[in-house]
């Protein structure tokens, strides 16, 4: 036994509860067909033009990555307006949270991280033997006066996700830059935006501007959302260059795979596809939302794609039971939610298969 | 400025120095052709069997990767004659050495890493905050009855590099057991294997055999080296299954991206690239050997796929005239040799053109 061994920090860190895969339930639960709607993935598949350029450049793996992964970073900056310098790569915009940690974060410092929001805030500051202090929600939103109210001589670290997984709800501009202007100089905010390019409000933070204004915040975005890429493992991350050359430096080297490299760098210019992939959601979502209000089910309005529902029974029943149905939802009860689920917007198909299911499984 | 908000612990981490590439090399000098014998990468590029398995399953990479990566550690299990479950695949395995220090490595513990090998070592104890205590190389080989004097109640990890990075030196199964039978039990033993498939000498340890009895060790091997997969990261580490369950619990839960897994799935069957990858490896030290031997070059005898050459003079001043003569190999500086290259054993054409440009810098 290496129990003894093992550093006391890790005894608190929870194991990330994943998804299903179609295929695994398929075969556990001899269903056919099954779709999965479970982890906000793109269901029109990965950026035709990242595939092209992936094909391309496939014969080069056996070489290392470019550590600074500077073809990506310079396409970014002319996309953000923003330094070059200013940008920093991921494998997947996770890997640049647990960078945040590694660099912000001294043992028995504070995180504030909402409740029921993405858990890896909580794994980093635990990994880095920080204090997490959470912060309610108020009505399914963060509550960032919430937050002001708990900051102290000791936090560090801030984590905002927004929209926020899996409520679907966002913060405004107004409230970000009031929330800004409270904050301490040596509080860095991580804004996690992984769902920011389905954002429909006209009121979403304008993010980068603060980048731009020299704020300690560190913007970060992903390919795994609207580009199709989640199997690739990539995201970015914005921040000013003080902050990023600290990053970097606590990052491994060859963090980020060439191919993923690729698939970003074509699939940044896929605008087609993009735009597909967002008028998609955005019907979509309307379907779902006419579909619910039928159902009399009730559900929080969304900026990404997927939906927050309130079953109003055990979610982890209701799981099992749509997986029977071919059908693989997330439930919340990891999230801190007992009787609400979270379904990715899918195609027209998959959208009107996920209400069949939900009517059966709900006798409705 | 972020300066007074980062971990004072950041401050010691060295950044990287990273190889340069061709292509960065043919456009700043202006030279044509140029090739790389800098990162010990396989010149036959990637096995062709990975190639067809990445091009299949590029369709799916909209779909996030399995986190368990349960179907090469199945196939890996087969090969190795390990349980499933005593095996874990990182993104390289140089994060796998990071989950190691993650895990076991508590703030003030010591880690004990040879002088001149492997710098991650290094970076991952100090990225958690853990104290690096270095132990000279004897002849250019790892000195374990050194390890062995300087473990305390404080010594907690001991990293060693096996054929030695960059020395090309290896120690026998009969040290290692030696080595591993005066070790506390709370004490963990990383065995970084990264170039163990191009080894030649028979008495290189079994060290699987050791995980099968139980010691803590953790092995780790790549398909960065011999595979030819260096671009898509890709490694895995093997140890007891107590071990790998807190190992996995400081990973995040995607780390490995799906084409690097589909790469090492068909690249671990691809037994004509390796065979063929192996023999390229045999005759090019060979060779190398007796080149060095007429210029009256000391070098090291070697188990992997670079050689280690003293080149008499100033390694950094001797790097930038290579690669005006189009080729780039790795002055040893950071290594902690001033007048020491490393040189990857390439294809025959890579050979010669390599030791006519030494013979040309050198003058000889």
């Amino acid at each position: 036994m290496v129990d003894d061994s093992i550093r006391k920090e890790i005894n608190k860190i929870k194991p990330y509860v994943p998804g299903k895969s179609a295929k695994e339930v398929e075969i556990e639960l001899n269903v056919q067909g099954v779709i999965k709607l479970a982890s906000n993935e793109n269901p029109l598949g990965p950026s035709p033009k990242a595939q092209e350029l992936i094909k391309k450049r496939l014969k080069d793996v056996n070489v290392y990555p470019d550590q600074t992964s500077i073809e990506l970073r310079e396409a970014l900056s002319g996309k953000l307006g923003v330094d070059k310098d200013c940008i920093i790569i991921g494998n997947g915009s996770d890997e640049i949270m647990q960078l945040a940690a590694a660099t912000f974060l001294s043992a028995g410092e504070d995180s504030l991280i909402s409740e029921n929001t993405f858990s890896t805030y909580e794994f980093c500051t635990r990994l880095f033997d920080g204090n997490p202090v959470f912060i309610p929600q108020k009505d399914f939103k963060y509550d960032l006066d919430g937050f002001a109210s708990k900051m102290t001589e000791k936090t560090k670290l801030v984590w905002l996700c927004n929209p926020n997984n899996p409520t679907g709800t966002a913060f405004s501009q107004k409230e970000l830059e009031a929330f800004l202007a409270k904050i301490p100089k040596n509080v860095i905010v991580v804004i996690d935006e992984a769902y920011g390019e389905y954002v429909e409000t006209e009121d979403f933070p304008k993010s980068v501007d603060f980048v731009k204004q020299g704020r300690n915040v560190i913007v970060l975005r992903t390919f795994s959302k609207i580009y199709g890429l989640a199997g690739l493992r990539i995201g970015y991350g914005i921040a000013k260059q003080d902050i990023i050359k600290y990053l970097n430096l606590t990052k491994l080297p060859f963090n980020v795979n060439r191919l993923a490299l690729a698939g970003a760098i074509a699939g940044l210019e896929d605008k087609e596809f993009v735009e597909k992939s967002k008028k998609m959601v955005s019907e979509g979502k309307k379907y779902l939302y006419s579909e619910l209000d039928q159902l009399k089910l009730k559900y929080q309005k969304t900026e990404a794609n997927f939906i927050f529902v309130d079953v109003n029974r055990n979610t982890d029943k209701v799981f099992v039971e749509m997986m029977k149905k071919g059908v693989i939802i997330r439930p919340l009860s990891s999230f801190g939610f007992g009787e609400a689920i979270r379904v990715t917007v899918g195609t027209k198909e998959q959208n009107s298969r996920l209400i069949e299911a939900l009517k059966a499984v709900l006798g409705k």
